[in-house]
């Protein structure tokens, strides 16, 4: 799958090819010297899929963007993500916390490929506790730049929320990111739809059902304590009484997992701290319904700010040609 | 697969065919009037795998213990299970809690076979919380039923968890079970194992680290607070970071979720409340561990008791010839 929205490449236009490269796709944006997006596109290229090293990832890079490359050959280019991980392009070492958002580019690496194309990758964060790396990050670090960039004033404090496969729950200070914490929510979720016993009591896919995902978040905030592994077999027995339709129970499960997510998370967030949801906006719609319901309602809900977050390095590494 | 320790039948020795018959085997018990077992068969044929009605399920019992039918007739089949679910040979409707386990054969049904053949199914048990069904058992009631008749002191008051696939937490009064709870700890092990990102980093099989399993054990009593899926991530950081050895993962990852299920279940336990493990040898050390760790050791520790369950209430039902 490649998706575009490129119109032809206004000649020298192009301050910085920003590249948000995960484990499962490749998004390539196209900047201007203002942090403008002129073009983006999208590949299924991500780096779980490039299993033969770094030339690889150098032909998934050119098969994308070749044409960019070749229109301005001095353009640079700035990735984030899973590219710079131990099976990526390069391995960028992570960074620790506390690590001020806006050096994360004095910790980059460069990847060399053919002709002289080279690609400088802001490395991913961990998070030590108890003398043990509890936990790390590649690609969240940028997005939160990005949203520092356009949302100046949280960068004082504020606890950041990226939802998804392994959604993350960052606290920033001082425009620091000083600890943080993983839970594989959306990953649970892929794997019970597929593969469990559950999942085989769901239709393939439905629309979206309010009131059984909110009745699964008032069931997940009732038995924080308990836990969540105790709340999953609930989908079955509700199936099995026909208590709820089969069309509904994909998001019953999904409102138990991401009300666990939270009323776990909530137990370590101060009332008072500003919280920011930045992600897919479908995504973030339920993670809205839930910080409503377990009484913690976010501020700021932003879409992907990985290429704010690149320009914004791009610029401080005078990478970017202004 | 089938295994066998069947000696040749003594004629007319056998007073009842136990037949618990699960998801994924069936286990067959020829047991004599005192409630001795004779001979035991097991094979793959599972609820779960006889997709073709109650012919299969006739064909498959005939395949396993056709001898012993034809040697003796007359001798009455009982079995629990999957068997007498839906999709089973023929459905037993739920008994609602609370039941006394001493009277599950009233709510018995029978499934009837060609050439006379007939087969009387246990019922499962459901449990009803708030105007809804909260959790359903089937296979569990019949165990009880034995570990009561081997262990009648805990008739009067006992919390009997069986672990597996789908645990079971039951609370016993009175020779009733009053209440009980599902945890799927063993299916969401198979799944992060066979499918996960933390599975992937996971060798084939290795022997128990018992070191890893009881610091997972303490993470998890540490974090119940926040959730399961908060802690599982912290496989993979310490993977990545190489902190625990590849071998050691599985039995990592096994601890937090047997931890996270028992200190989930034990804010439900008063602390005199005496605990009974029914299940697997192997994976009930697991749980001795567990319930040790988080301070509410097990009083007796117990393999699967449906043989004697199936005999006691094979007894009560004057099926048994003797």
């Amino acid at each position: 799958m490649e998706t575009s929205n490129s119109a032809p490449v206004p000649q020298d236009a192009a301050a910085l090819v920003a590249l948000d490269w995960g484990s499962t796709s490749l998004r390539a944006f196209l900047m201007d010297a203002a942090g403008g997006v002129i073009a983006d596109r999208t590949s299924d290229d991500g780096a779980s899929r490039l299993a033969g090293g770094p030339a690889e990832f150098e032909k998934a890079l050119r098969r994308l963007v070749g044409d960019w490359l070749q229109a301005q050959p001095r353009v640079p280019l700035l990735a984030c993500g899973m590219v710079g991980s131990q099976h990526g392009w390069r391995e960028a070492p992570y960074a620790g916390c506390p690590v001020a958002v806006d050096a994360l580019d004095r910790h980059s690496i460069v990847a060399d490929g053919t002709d002289g194309l080279q690609v400088r990758i802001i490395p991913g964060v961990c998070f030590t506790a108890d003398h043990h790396v509890a936990d790390v990050m590649r690609g969240e670090e940028t997005q939160i730049a990005g949203l520092l960039c356009t949302h100046p004033a949280l960068a004082a404090r504020c606890r950041v929320v990226l939802p998804g496969t392994h959604s993350k729950w960052v606290e920033v200070r001082d425009g620091c990111i000083v600890s943080f914490r993983t839970c594989m929510t959306g990953e649970l979720f892929s794997l019970l739809r597929e593969h469990s016993v559950l999942g085989r009591l769901m239709p393939p896919a439905t629309d979206f059902h309010a009131e059984a995902f909110d009745e699964a978040l008032q069931r997940a905030r009732d038995d924080a304590g308990l836990g969540l592994s105790w709340d999953l077999f609930s989908v079955r027995a509700r199936a099995l009484m026909r208590q709820l339709e089969t069309a509904a129970l994909p998001d019953y499960l999904s409102g138990l997992l991401v009300g666990h997510e939270v009323a776990g998370a909530l137990r370590a967030v101060p009332r008072d701290e500003p919280l920011a949801l930045v992600g897919d906006p479908v995504l973030c719609d339920r993670y809205v319904r839930a910080l409503r319901v377990l009484g913690h309602p976010a501020t700021v809900i932003a879409r992907n700010t990985a290429p704010q977050g690149l320009w914004r390095l791009g610029c401080r590494a005078r990478q970017v040609a202004s």
